[in-house]
């Protein structure tokens, strides 16, 4: 639209491209935010920046955080020995809001993927072989989705860590299901009746 | 959730507020643009940024802009002697990807609407009075949506306007329609098929 100044048409064109916004919904977002230029368009956008100086990866497990360890691995009361292995932070964060899990956290990046061409090393497993070795781990729980992609990886991982308890979420995850679209009871349940690989 | 870092919290606080956003949306979109930090999460900032110093609402329209006036009341080509009366800017640019009409346009705010309280003086109806008087209009056209604010709006406008040509847009608004909603060749045929009022 030849008519829209070129700094409100560059900021609808970079909101279309979110997840689950599209041309309209954009267009939309952006002219509400232009009516609450103090109250919403200001403050959004010094959070945003603030993040994009802000946000880092754990070096340890992958998590989003602002320094080299995210606040669960900074967290001593979270070494309980136990890592619980997620496909992204969505599903960890999803992880947290049920409250049931106590210790730390692997973010794989994915899942391993023959359509996607996405190996081990595309992912985090490597680092997490590693930190079998470094840290006291006494059991490993998988929580990924229950997906073949993500049956396949737990799988896969479960043969790369000898001699540490690998479990799985079992009861509760929907077949073809996603972490995070779970309540925070059915990964209650799921996280009390998981099962030895 | 206490181990999301607080910035990114905020921000996820702050995007759950736009239109079609919910918290659970505004999660995914920030774990995307944190993955994306330089390609999409900088640049989104700076252009919301950008839009926060530059937006303006023109004087005469109410339309957006960056300057007193915006480009279509700048352009002395659109000094056609029509003036296209819309709720908001969302109908206005959905008229301009139409690209039927040629003339200027004037921003209504919203509908009169006894249930929400909002009278002639909380839009810019008075404005619309005046600029009859001061430009050389030959014809107001409403392009209003077909709800019963929508046409309740016209017709107290069409009484207002003494000695001018007013019409609305007719064939084509579906009934309880908007107009953001509508494709370009709806829009155009309504336009073609104005009736006066
Ligand atoms: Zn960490
Ligand atoms: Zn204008």
């Amino acid at each position: 639209m030849s008519d829209v100044p070129p700094e409100i048409e560059t900021l609808i064109e970079r909101m279309a491209k979110l997840p689950g916004l599209g041309p309209r919904s954009a267009r939309r977002a952006v002219l509400h935010l232009i009516k609450k230029r103090s109250q919403q368009l200001v403050p959004l956008a010094e959070a945003m920046a603030e993040v994009g100086r802000t946000a880092r990866e754990c070096l340890r497990c992958g998590n989003v955080g602002t320094g080299d360890l995210c606040a669960i691995c900074q967290s001593e009361k979270r070494a309980t020995g136990e890592i619980c292995v997620v496909e992204d932070v969505a599903d960890l964060w999803a992880m947290e809001r049920s409250g049931v899990f106590k210790g730390r956290y692997h973010v794989l990046g994915g899942t391993l993927s023959a359509l996607d061409a996405i190996g081990p090393d595309e992912l985090r497993i490597p680092r997490l072989v590693e930190r079998i070795a470094d840290e006291n781990v006494t059991e490993v729980i998988l929580a990924l989705g229950a997906t073949i992609d993500g049956q396949t990886t737990a799988h896969y991982i479960a043969d790369q860590l000898d001699g540490v308890k690998v479990t799985s979420l079992a009861q509760g995850v929907p077949v073809g299901g996603e972490l995070d679209y779970l309540d925070d009871g059915t990964i209650t349940a799921a996280l009390n009746a998981r099962k030895a690989l």
